[in-house]
């Protein structure tokens, strides 16, 4: 058994639903607020654009299903491990968001797909090179059939069609 | 507190030494055993290139620091947060491998830098246009005056120079 404890918390606009995956806008509702013990361990950190967030995710409590058919698609099953969905075994979410300012303790963001007051377990840089992996690829999202529609319900991005 | 449990381990050729970042190579002897519990969650995975691994760093017993000068580099004070470094306050680690094959519940992927035993948390999907940030960039990393030598080090890749 492992223990972890919140280092901080994530404050978003999302009190009740929260879209699947980070939307990218800059509007500064997005912000985590570090305790104040981790301040120090911030120095430097602005100077990356992109950073990790690991977060724990705490609203759920069902047990997660290993096999399932994701919204937005029908007769198509996947496994867990093979989707994002914040239901697994352990509840760990990771969002990589744009660094927009560090005041003190307090670390603005670009969105990302949480609930307000999310406990955050860690925070990383996202290093050019060793992270952006230009020739990764969609996965079973080859298989739909408008993949850049889907691709917004992914990014939770909104849209009316 | 949060209470996690392992999903699986990972193994490694590293018994008593890792590099610090992974490595790229094909050589197999990097790999997953996810426990038999988890064996349907993999469904679809092969579908994708690359996969983030999240596992427990568990050797380390050491209280981190928030600020501390990294190997290779002097003069230079950094906050944890802004490094990848493993003595972290949730020692969860985060490794983008390659995934090479899924036989059974056995995950067989590229090097990662990682002790053999590490115990696995969770496996995600690394999905292009969501994951890889082409504008991404090098932090501090850009003050190093030879960061190509430098990135090596990070990457764990060896060299003789």
């Amino acid at each position: 058994m492992i223990t972890l404890e919140p280092i901080g918390v994530i404050h978003t606009p999302y009190l009740n639903n929260a879209p699947y995956q980070p939307v990218s806008n800059d509007v500064g509702e997005f912000y985590v607020d570090l305790d104040e013990a981790y301040t120090d361990g911030l120095k430097e950190l602005l100077r990356f654009k992109y950073i990790y967030l690991l977060f724990y995710i705490d609203r759920l409590h069902e047990k997660p299903k290993m096999r399932f058919t994701p919204p937005w698609l029908e007769n198509k099953e996947l496994g867990l491990f093979a989707t994002r969905t914040p239901n697994r075994p352990n509840p760990i979410g990771l969002s990589i968001v744009k660094l927009i300012n560090v005041i003190d303790r307090k670390i603005i963001v670009s969105g990302l797909d949480v609930f307000d007051g999310t406990p955050l377990l860690d925070i990383k840089p996202y290093i050019k090179e060793l992270d952006d992996k230009n020739d990764a690829n969609y996965g079973w999202l080859d298989d739909i059939d408008n993949r850049e529609h889907f691709m917004l319900h992914i990014k939770g991005i909104p849209h009316d069609y």
